[in-house]
């Protein structure tokens, strides 16, 4: 299995990147190697900083970058040299087995629809964000996380398929309760876009539907997946990640807290695409990298993206 | 002044509420009186078994009651005799100077409509809810908070004007930040309701928009007011709410997670109508109608309608 990262993604590349995937290859399972995409001089100077001297991480040649104000669709157009539009070619070959990178999510994004491609009958990907339980260490999914802005009811109601198999493939959870995040808990609550979908969803074979969940049931787990759209769970999801800093200024350590740091997955899969593609962290140091590794060895290993064509097939 | 409070609103009706006035009356200014709306007979025993013995408390007979699960339109005209419908009726003659109850939300806002009505010039009614600070103990206001689930631009940019004046006359910030809730801060971004309100806003010469925030800012108290969709605000909202039983089952004894306590505020008034109208907690107990009843005072004293019908003029 060979894991592709973009060497060159993200704030702090490609230093915290090289160090991230050095980190991750002192515990590689057998026959894994982590392919990293970027400037070949540049990573080969960051590998010998970290001290590098194993043979599970390889380097793919790419001289140029996007960077993270540039124009998604032109960049990727403009720049054909660059780290994530060699990562996505590769890919799209077959020459790695998942791509992942955090660095601009629009060129990923664009990657991802022109060169991997959603899977026939899946109306949009999706993104799912993870919401810490109390009583476990399996998240509650949250989804869509940020992709899609503005939804249809019927992207909502894939979404909860998505979900309720993400959760089941990543977190072993059999039958996932998927919930609809609404600002009452009655069948006819909600704002328009939401009651179309809960009338889609009620009824649903594809998935165990359990009705509407409100924003002050989310924290207590009363559903494995929570369906909403791109802009409610964006905030939702980037409310919940300042509640790790808001610990720290306000002198809490509670182990519970924690588990809101972003750097704990590293990164989350594009669902609904023929390919293993995950979107990091902007912001990602060395210890969300070295997640990252591990989330996409997770979703190749457990074949996410066979099982989600199977259930759209 | 007088204070209308509807004596059979909320889940513990008639008696927290009438504890919660009890208790409110021994703090009373000189020259403020809380009419308890509701059924005499009730509210006399109730009043017995809290001690009760001044005279600043005041009985307006209505001999029926709009329950939770009543339809909101049908109970209002059905319902004549009803605590709700009669709390109405004064507050429409001037026999009281403000009304707030804690029952029935939908029911409130139909004898908001139709008795008080909104404005000229106000598209939408909206509430604003407390976010609260680290850094002092004045709230950050968002809204709006739940009232309208379908939004057009036009309603958030006064949800902006609204929000300003209501920070300004209730919590002492002169000239207020207002920002939009969004999914990143660049000017572009955003689903389609929120990107025509940020056209909308950035012109804005009634009050101090100062642009995009997102879901991790909130706490960080980036604005004094913050604009968004019902339904979004809703979520956002109860999510909050839940960090204070939150910290209790985690053991944090945290000053700062007390503040989301929404007994603090006890309730909040709907913006943009004719005379003041609170609505309070489903769930509020002795303790938050106390503070609703000086909530209810302080929006009459500093005239907080009339600043708005200034503004509006």
């Amino acid at each position: 299995m060979r894991i592709g990262i973009d060497a060159m993604g993200g704030d702090f590349a490609p230093q915290a990147v090289v160090a991230g995937v050095v980190s991750a290859s002192k515990f590689l399972p057998a026959g894994v190697s982590v392919v990293l995409v970027g400037d070949q001089t540049q990573i080969e100077s960051c590998l010998a900083k970290e001290g590098y001297s194993g043979d599970t991480i390889e380097i793919a040649h790419a001289g140029d970058v996007i960077v993270m104000n540039d124009h998604p669709a032109k960049a990727f157009q403009q720049k054909p040299d660059s780290s994530i539009v060699v990562g996505f070619g590769m890919l799209a070959k077959g020459e790695i087995d998942s791509f992942a990178s955090a660095g601009n999510t629009g060129a990923m994004m664009v990657g991802t629809m022109f060169m991997i491609k959603t899977i026939e009958g899946i109306l949009r990907p999706v993104i799912s964000g993870p919401v810490p339980r109390v009583s476990s260490n399996v998240p509650i999914s949250l989804l869509d996380s940020g992709l899609n802005a503005d939804c249809k009811p019927e992207f909502l109601y894939q979404f909860g398929l998505l979900g309720s198999i993400y959760a089941k493939t990543l977190y072993g959870i059999e039958n996932p309760k998927v919930a609809l995040l609404n600002i009452g808990e009655e069948d006819e609550k909600g704002n328009i876009l939401v009651k179309a979908a809960f009338d889609l969803m009620k009824y649903s074979k594809d998935y165990n539907f359990i009705g509407n969940i409100e924003g002050n049931d989310l924290l207590f787990e009363k559903a494995d997946v929570v369906v909403c759209d791109g802009f409610t769970g964006n905030i939702v999801l980037k409310f919940l990640e300042s509640l790790h800093p808001l610990s720290h200024k306000l002198g809490i350590s509670q182990d519970y807290f924690g588990k809101f740091n972003y750097e704990i997955e590293g990164g989350t899969p594009v669902l609904g695409v023929n390919a293993p593609v995950l979107i990091g962290h902007g912001a990602s140091k060395a210890e969300a990298i070295h997640s990252l590794v591990f989330s996409s060895i997770r979703i190749v290993e457990k074949d996410l993206v066979g099982k989600i064509k199977l259930a759209f097939k």
